[in-house]
């Protein structure tokens, strides 16, 4: 199984779920709630969810359920929503610049701090507030910024060419939106992948075999 | 674990992959290859493939290897790509519109036939080659059309409250990009969700604890 720091990313991936749900009862004023109101509410069982918490080391008391704003607080916390990383966007087609306008990257842990694209003709334009810059600015930029994160909306075989320069020059987490598989190269990096064409082909799957 | 047609989904997840990989080995003209082969390209175990194949009726012969057509057709066939799904666009934001221009549909098993929003300004323009239509048309398109699967490009709101008329009206998929969970009320319906923002918190959290 999948194990990043000993908890399995099954739970890690339930995590994003607990946060915008304990998010939408802060907005409510729900002030506490059970594991059993939380499983109700969410689809899971209670002891799914205090198994969960427990990989975090608990967050309740046994019979008084969680206060819902400390449980939103340590649950922003390990997902280290509060210390922003600096965050470079590659490949401003389509799909990147839905991506920036879609997100708000600073409420999940990332400040964007430069758009690049190779495309000569989005030079110089901008997208949202950033101006588009040439790729080949990439080496000067990161050494002057210092970003830590890319989100890659490139082919695979343009991020198979960037992956050993932006790595090298201290990109450490990658959202690929891209097919290239990091971790066949480079196993250390921290990579969420999100293929479009395979959640849509999976679909088909799912719809031909109702 | 979950699962479809007796099949796990994290077989089922792995299919996309073998066919884009088939689909590369076609184009360069590769006829056959060994599960270890194989293996050494994706990076999985021969036994996992083999395992994988196994669960539709294997498609080698012990010691020959596949025949590369064969199998990208077979996989093809599995996955129902041949059989294209009409389907409807809901949302015809930034998000919808990068779906609709990055993704080639016919190719993965779905023909899109309409696009709806519900803001008026938008209303009467085409993105791509299609008129926006309002949402308010929905049930006489789907009446006069019959689609089978929409994308929900839309927030939590709005496809909680399109999702029951949406299945009344024959929609039996759904590509879901809203935070609206289907699994609670609508177990029935093939749902693929694409959480964006939980992608993004993952990643945050991988970056977090390197």
């Amino acid at each position: 199984m999948e194990k990043n720091n000993g908890v399995s990313m099954s739970v890690v991936r339930r995590l994003p779920r607990y946060y915008r749900f304990l998010e939408s009862l802060l907005r409510q004023g729900t002030k506490r709630i059970s594991s059993h109101e939380l499983s109700d509410m969410l689809g899971l069982t209670a002891s799914q969810i205090r198994q969960d918490f427990n990989c975090f080391g608990g967050f309740g008391q046994q019979g008084y359920g969680y206060n819902v704003e400390m449980l939103y607080q340590a649950i922003s916390g390990i997902l280290g929503l509060h210390s922003l990383q600096k965050t470079i966007l590659i490949g401003a087609g389509n799909l990147g610049r839905a991506i920036l306008s879609y997100t708000n990257f600073k409420s999940k842990g990332f400040e964007l701090i430069g758009v690049f694209d190779n495309a000569s003709k989005l030079i110089g334009h901008t997208v949202g507030s950033y101006d588009i810059l040439h790729t080949d600015q990439l080496h000067s930029f990161c050494n002057k910024h210092h970003p830590t994160v890319a989100i890659l909306c490139i082919p695979q075989v343009s991020a198979e060419q960037l992956a050993p320069d932006l790595i090298a020059l201290g990109i450490k987490g990658f959202w690929n939106f891209s097919h290239f598989d990091f971790s066949r190269n480079f196993p250390d990096v921290a990579v969420e992948n999100v293929h479009l064409s395979d959640h849509l082909m999976t679909l088909s799957y799912k719809v031909n075999h109702l």
